[in-house]
């Protein structure tokens, strides 16, 4: 048994699915106190390592879908993961051994422990991304060649969906108009995989290391940010306040832009993000300073918690840092999937340490 | 065995079912060749009464959901029927003991065809409607309680989704969506039942009907828009020439409308119909002649043929009959389904013969 996620551990997790979250998956303060308040009602629930579990054991990836704006108005009851493990388990014809979550980052971090607890499973110490990524097929899973099929889908007035589509992309377009239908989010897994298709097809210890990055937050006595910076090895773009945010809710998803303007040693600086869901590229004067898959992430200046892509505001004084992705996703095959061009950007990828590199 | 449906047999039906479409239910020409060709190659369809089979037997309701303009040109590749069947046994643990169709009007009174000389099945003798409607829960079996889950929708690609909902309301809104995504049209069951449940929550002999629909206008010597009118009770609501056509294909339906201006003893007349996939008013300067829960069908005056909402254009030398739907469509709660109101419109639903008793 690797630990019990106790409260503090909860705490934690939550405030590293933030930092994890570049922006997206949700604000993880609502994922947080669902678990919270599922683990007091039905008891803790164990992080477990993948060697932990029988190889032929079925993983579940889960989480929400949808527009990050709506996921924070229009919240889980708490029987949504019940009912995608029981059609699940219809589907297949086999056991679930574990939950997973499917974006580590923000409020999807959390969700399949609230979800777990009830269920009396542990959650796996991995995920699908290492981060979050506002499409299905952006998970290690697709990378790995597994199934996106059977998904299912459901929400809190109890319709529930299933799908078995030619491919991750039908997924996505087919969940992503059901979350518009059903008000702009919903939950749903994807990739269900077995213990031994996870060791090559999933984002290993990332729930620990949320965790470690809120430890090491709530540990920091005067500069959680520098604290922060030296724990996951991240580049700080620039420090300054939000001059400008563009967002709108479209097609279940979040879409727009924040202005930063540089403070104290970055003044004269003005970073542009753009963003679906969660922060894809971060630009000065039209220069790439990071872009996805690395991880960009706005921070309080204060405290460092991450603010998710919903919660951005005029005024708020931020640090913007970047650092690198799982390795996965800087394959090939991991950069044609959630690469910039990816998201219809007419660059190539460069990694982050490259471009800081070149700013220096 | 009640009879073979032998191509001449087919031929009539593809008659019937235009006439009975009431503008909807696609272009019956597509589905009669398509049901030509599956029972040269597979055999001949029984078309069998319900009191033919067991009492406990499932009958899948099936058919095309979307818009008739896209169903012309994205047309079935023949292996839908078979995955809808498989998943719906799958997901009710039941076998399949015939195909009946959802809606008898257009080309969706002719796939259940295709698909059954496929499974070697036979089709019921009923239908959902005894017409075409446009949305999903406009069902007979709606209308007798009957669940409308699990419901099964695929398309020519192999895309499969299975739904499970709180009601009929969240079926149509969510293969809406997903036909949408699809490209505008695709193959869907829904309302299973069993031969008990389809005494009471079917319109019976609606395929029959059809066929001799088919037969009359074949036969008719001379005029065969009378002796249509003879057979089906219709009323004769404008004879001229459609000089106007409004149509657009928007989120799943056609929807628009047509001016037909009289002619001959008509002449100085202007009606309007207005349509979502079937024809729902037809209006004399504002003043109704008939409205949906009844039927109003677009006949080719020399032909007697009726015109698709889909395929009726400026110049068409045309006839504009009525004619009174099932007895189930007039009761309190099929008007509340299907009638006027149910479609946005703000007056009450009155019987065409009423009407036209008004007016003549």
């Amino acid at each position: 048994m690797k630990r019990l996620l106790d409260p503090d551990s909860l705490r934690a997790l939550a405030r590293g699915c933030a930092v994890l979250g570049a922006g997206g998956g949700g604000d993880p303060y609502i994922g947080m106190m669902q678990a919270l308040q599922a683990t007091e009602d039905f008891g803790l629930v164990t992080l477990v390592d993948l060697d932990e579990l029988p190889d032929e054991g079925l993983i579940m990836p889960c989480g929400m879908i949808g527009a990050p704006t709506v996921s924070i108005e229009k919240i889980l009851n708490g029987d949504e993961g019940g009912r995608l493990r029981e059609h699940l388990e219809f589907m297949t014809g086999r056991r679930v051994a574990a939950l997973m979550a499917a974006e580590i980052g923000g409020s999807n971090g959390l969700v399949p422990i609230s979800w777990a607890a009830r269920m009396g499973l542990p959650v796996v110490d991995a995920d699908g991304m290492g981060r979050a990524f506002p499409e299905v097929p952006q998970v290690a899973m697709h990378l790995a060649g597994i199934s996106p099929s059977p998904a299912v889908m459901t929400e809190e007035r109890g319709n529930l969906i299933v799908f078995r589509t030619i491919s991750g992309h039908w997924i996505e377009r087919l969940e992503r108009a059901a979350a518009v239908e059903f008000g702009g989010c919903a939950a749903s897994t994807e990739y269900t995989l077995t213990v031994a298709q996870a060791r090559g097809g999933t984002v290993q210890n990332s729930v620990s290391l949320a965790i470690r990055i809120g430890e090491v937050l709530a540990a920091a006595q005067s500069d959680p940010v520098t604290a922060l910076i030296a724990e996951i090895g991240a580049f700080r773009l620039a420090t300054g306040k939000i001059i400008d945010v563009e967002r709108r809710t479209t097609k279940g998803f979040v879409r727009g832009s924040v202005i930063v303007e540089g403070m104290g040693a970055d003044a004269g600086k003005l970073i542009r993000l753009e963003l679906q869901n969660e922060n894809l590229v971060a630009l000065e004067r039209g220069r790439v300073l990071a872009s996805v898959p690395d991880l960009i992430t706005v921070l309080d200046s204060e405290t460092a918690d991450a603010i998710p892509t919903e919660r951005v505001r005029y005024g708020q004084r931020v640090t913007v840092i970047a650092f690198a992705c799982d390795p996965v996703w800087r394959t090939e095959k991991g950069i044609a999937v959630a690469g910039p061009r990816a998201f219809g950007y007419e660059f190539d990828y460069q990694p982050v340490e490259e471009l800081a590199g070149a700013t220096a």
